[in-house]
């Protein structure tokens, strides 16, 4: 199935309404935020432009230039802070609308090896963003330019 | 970067030793088992076949050749049984060998809408199982067929 129109968007759709995130880098397809999190502070989301609930809505073209963003993202947090683990989830249960978690995990972290969505098992001394092998606006550069890397389209 | 060869295994690694469910299908690249999950019964995973953590460890045709798989059985999930949502994830904290959960989510199910390994928010009377559409082995082979009419290699 593919997208009815790129611009779909439904008015009571968090993600329709608002960015979700830090914006980091947006295309006609796709944008790429940073989430907020004090406990995962390398977390960003991939979100679809278009309203559509389900990976399989989307075309296998939409959905390789979907993953190329998150494979992108992944690969830099991994050359700039060598974690024990990239998690990357699409679920939608509470906001139905196609978005991508793409998180690096710590064996330091606050519920590692733990889901994130799972109990906490510790605290973090001095928190997780201090704890990270480079700073947050650094990390955000990288990413944004691994992604003005990618293919058009 | 590629895989090293489509036969590395590591003798710790229980997905390499274990099929790690009940499995429904397999190519020279991945298998397909559904996990036996009492409150999940529709839970199938799709499992790399040689050892490698991260999903960027794949080059972008075995990236597909997952993804190909884990589309299938979504797009079964979503015909056959018309969940609420379905989730994918790829976390490997616990074993870290490539694997996709692929979900089928309810509204009445134990912890929608929470992540699956969030709290549980209710109990099913009568369980999980008996509440879906259709029967998991009617499943099973409606999610084989599906996988064997991808397109090899």
């Amino acid at each position: 199935m593919s997208v009815a129109s790129p611009l779909a968007t439904r008015p009571d759709c968090e993600l329709c309404r608002s960015p979700g995130g830090r914006l980091i880098l947006q295309t006609a397809a796709w944008r790429v935020v940073r989430v907020d999190d004090e406990d995962f502070p390398a977390f960003y989301r991939v979100i679809w432009q278009a309203h559509v609930a389900e990976w399989t809505d989307l075309d296998e073209g939409g959905q390789q230039q979907c993953m190329r963003a998150v494979s992108a993202i992944e690969r830099v947090l991994r050359a700039r802070l060598a974690p024990a683990k990239v998690n990357l989830a699409t679920l939608g249960n509470v906001v139905p609308h196609l978005h991508w978690h793409v998180i690096a995990r710590f064996d330091w972290d606050s519920h590692y090896p733990n889901p994130i969505w799972g109990n906490r098992l510790r605290e973090v001394p001095g928190g997780a963003r201090a704890a990270l092998a480079c700073p947050l606006e650094t990390l955000d550069e990288a990413v944004r330019t691994a992604l003005q890397a990618l293919p058009a389209g």
